[in-house]
């Protein structure tokens, strides 16, 4: 029982889909973020689920890891081939399978990114709504239960995946989930492989929920003298029931990132940035309640738009955020944080954090998605300084213990992967060790992914 | 090891708080439906989390069944203690613990049933939505993966547990979730356990979200000729975006019912009853809109009231449907059935069945949450009678084949319990299995509600 047999076995099915070229190996062992390439030691490319399967049962009969890469955005090494072994590349497996508009859902492969699947659905008034900006894989995002600047209104993953079929640790595949819009009948396994980072199972298909398009979106933008500030803002405009699209928050740091690497022209101060969904009469409605709102915490500014230029600029440069981070510090590489806390908490676990880390010797820029109370540190460390990544990893360090303190959790979005290992004991305690029942119980040999979410041995 | 011992010992732990009392013994041991009697040996009313938990470790170690108890109107023979043991009742865990109004949750014991919770709120401004009708505990609730009339607007217990506190089969006490609106940190297992019906631990608080009390609500209830114009009707809302926060479907037979039993006076004709929420403005822009498709579809008689008098008697009425139904026929039990199907397909499968139960020997009123795709055919036999109950469980196999034919599932709300294990086997295929890989590795005695949801042995 090798990996190498494991390989061997692998290029009779797939052929010239099966890669062990060193790019391809180097580009599918690298991450976004600091954590060192670990390259897995050959890359499939399947086309259908079939073949999926028999990577699977191949890979279990030779004690060979198997990593799902959807588009290899995720941010806590996620995709790492830590003891080494076969990255299953989704990319052709990118297909819209059938658009159900009554139903108003939509059965698709997992490799397709989220922007592809809104170009593919413009034409039926429909659209997929979580975002979490980066152009991520739709199995990806399912796998690390991701959410973005959207969920406020719309959901995590967790709310808009419906059914699933998926491949398990021996190769069996099975369905979870159906299309009725709730069931009763047993376990929710569409929710147990959501979010369970490929450690489970392979998604190779999803069926997800879709939304109306708007009739009118307004956006606009605003500052505020101070973080409590911009924070009770939302907490009101929640409490009021007004349905923000999306509501971020930016602090001065991030502001002067998006001076400088998107041209903007903001105050350095702390910012929302907000959309309204709605019809003509209730986004502008409620853009008009939530400028009251504004004027009542001292907010400045705020001036709505409705034109999808204006739109479109807003949202690129804060989905381009973490590169304009980066971009403060010349040839940085940064360690995300991911917070997320009561909305009741929100403002003091921001505000402890930004002293926390203007005390240090590092930059870290801070922003979120603070309609959820989730919010990210951007840790600029130099690439190779261990000291600075030990700052990095303190700071990060205390923001879990903060979050755990004000009762929430280490990571709202971005998922465990091996960067947040360290805190998961932390957090859920015997939990954590239900987690691993799961998961021995499901994949027994620990082939898939493994090193992520669990640490077992 | 046995049951008898695990009793003498529970005694001393609670002293007349555990009941062998014959009556007691009865009531926990029958059902809503036509299920019959299977008493517990003894009926335990723990206080807290910590007897909860030392009441499972003793019958662990005595591999005696716990069976949890919320207000026992599950409907498919959830709690019947089928190979006896103890029943834990929820009854004296039924406090709030506390209202976080600026997070809009709660923190409740198992035990306190909806109707307490929302009177409770009452002064806060909030609700707790999820509305199954009966008086349910929230526990229970939880359990069994309840919605009801509100899903459509508000989500089921799925949606609305953000964490929960779990006494687990050995005994230990775990956490899931946090009070944070969304996490990516590992494995869901709070949407593990919603859902489980007491297979694999005891629920012992639970943290629900809550919604603003809306500032106004509408309700309006009109009349179609045809079932496929009320769906129609249905599916026309839903796709313009117009929230309804109740769309209740009931056939001509159930009309009738209501017409016998609450003294209403409604043409015998499918209807839809709906509820809007919202601001003044939204509210009555919402029922004028719906007020139009209702025209376009031929319906007749609607009319809208913002009334709470008409509105509390026009749920009140939908909220004793069963019992309107079950008097329809002097003495009858009822099989209760819960087919989900996607929207498009909702007309069809409801038309199919009342064909199938006319055709019948046994008389059955149809009724449901038709904005979910969600029905139910509350099929009247004599009690006794095993004729007509193969009758009526024929035309109930008849349904799961046709929810599953049709895209969907065979339980929408009611869950598994032993009533609809027969049919786990055609909706999950292997994920039937991969539960009960699950349930042995949380549950390795079985002694948690042993019989339902799974097959095991
Ligand atoms: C600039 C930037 C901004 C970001 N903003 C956000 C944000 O706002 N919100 C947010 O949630 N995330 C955000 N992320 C993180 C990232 O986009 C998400 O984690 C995303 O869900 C990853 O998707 P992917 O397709 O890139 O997955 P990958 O990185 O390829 O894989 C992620 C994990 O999923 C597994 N996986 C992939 N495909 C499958 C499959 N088919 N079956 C089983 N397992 C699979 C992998 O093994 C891995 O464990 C951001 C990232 C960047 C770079
Ligand atoms: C007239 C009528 C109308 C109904 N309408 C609806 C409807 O519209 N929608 C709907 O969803 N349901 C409906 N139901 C069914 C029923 O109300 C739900 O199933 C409800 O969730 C059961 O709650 P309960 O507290 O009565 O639970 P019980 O019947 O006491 O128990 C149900 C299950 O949960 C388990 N359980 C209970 N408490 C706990 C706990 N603390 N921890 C772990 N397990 C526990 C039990 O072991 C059992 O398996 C209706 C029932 C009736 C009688």
């Amino acid at each position: 029982m090798s990996i190498q047999s494991a390989i061997a076995e692998l290029s009779l099915v797939l052929g010239d889909r099966l890669s062990s070229a060193k790019p391809d190996l180097e580009l599918h062992g690298q991450s976004e973020t600091h954590f060192t390439t670990m390259p897995p030691d050959a890359v499939a490319y399947p086309e259908n689920t079939d073949e999926v399967s028999k990577i699977v049962r191949i890979c279990a009969a030779q004690d060979c890891p198997v990593i799902g890469w959807g588009a290899g955005t995720s941010l806590e090494g996620h995709t790492s081939a830590f003891r080494g072994g076969v990255c299953v590349d989704f990319s052709r497996m990118n297909k819209v399978l059938v658009v159900n508009a009554e139903d108003m859902d939509v059965v698709v492969q997992p490799g397709i990114t989220r922007e592809d699947l809104n170009t593919d659905l413009r034409a039926t008034g429909l659209f997929f709504p979580v975002d979490p900006g980066a152009n991520a894989s739709i199995g990806g995002m399912a796998a690390t239960r991701a959410s973005g600047t959207t969920a406020v209104r719309y959901g995590t993953m967790r709310d808009n995946v419906r059914a699933l079929e998926v491949v398990l640790a021996d190769g069996r595949i099975i369905r979870t989930g159906s299309r009725a819009r709730k069931s009763s009948a047993g376990y929710d396994l569409t929710s147990l492989f959501v979010g369970s980072e490929g450690t489970l199972g392979l998604i190779t298909e999803l069926t997800l929920k879709l939304q109306g398009q708007p009739e009118a979106v307004a956006s606009a933008i605003c500052a505020f003298d101070a973080i409590e500030d911009a924070v009770n803002t939302v907490i009101t405009t929640i409490q009021m029931g007004i349905p923000m699209a999306r509501i971020e928050f930016v602090d001065s740091a991030t502001a002067t990132a998006f001076n400088i690497y998107a041209g903007a022209n903001m105050p350095e101060v702390p910012h929302l940035l907000v959309e309204f969904h709605g019809s003509d009469t209730s986004a502008s409605e409620d853009a008009r309640r939530f400028g009251e709102i504004v004027d009542d915490m001292g907010g400045k500014g705020f001036e709505w738009s409705t034109k999808a230029e204006d739109r479109r600029a807003l949202w690129a440069m804060r989905h381009n955020a973490y590169y304009a981070c980066l971009a403060l510090r010349r040839g940085a590489t940064a360690l995300v944080t991911d917070i997320c806390v009561p909305i009741s908490r929100l403002a003091e676990a921001i505000e402890e954090t930004r002293a926390d880390i203007t005390n240090s010797s590092i930059p870290g820029p801070i922003l979120g998605h603070v309609g959820d109370g989730n919010f990210h540190a951007i840790l600029l460390v130099e690439p190779g300084n261990t000291k600075e990544l030990e700052v990095a990893k303190d700071l990060s360090h205390r923001m879990a213990e903060r979050a755990l303190r004000l009762g929430g959790t280490i990571t709202g979005e971005h998922g465990v992967g091996m960067g947040k290992l360290d805190y998961m004991q932390a957090e859920h305690g015997d939990g954590w060790a239900v987690m691993g029942d799961i998961k021995r119980s499901l994949d027994p040999k620990n082939i898939m992914n493994p090193g992520k979410v669990l640490k077992l041995n």
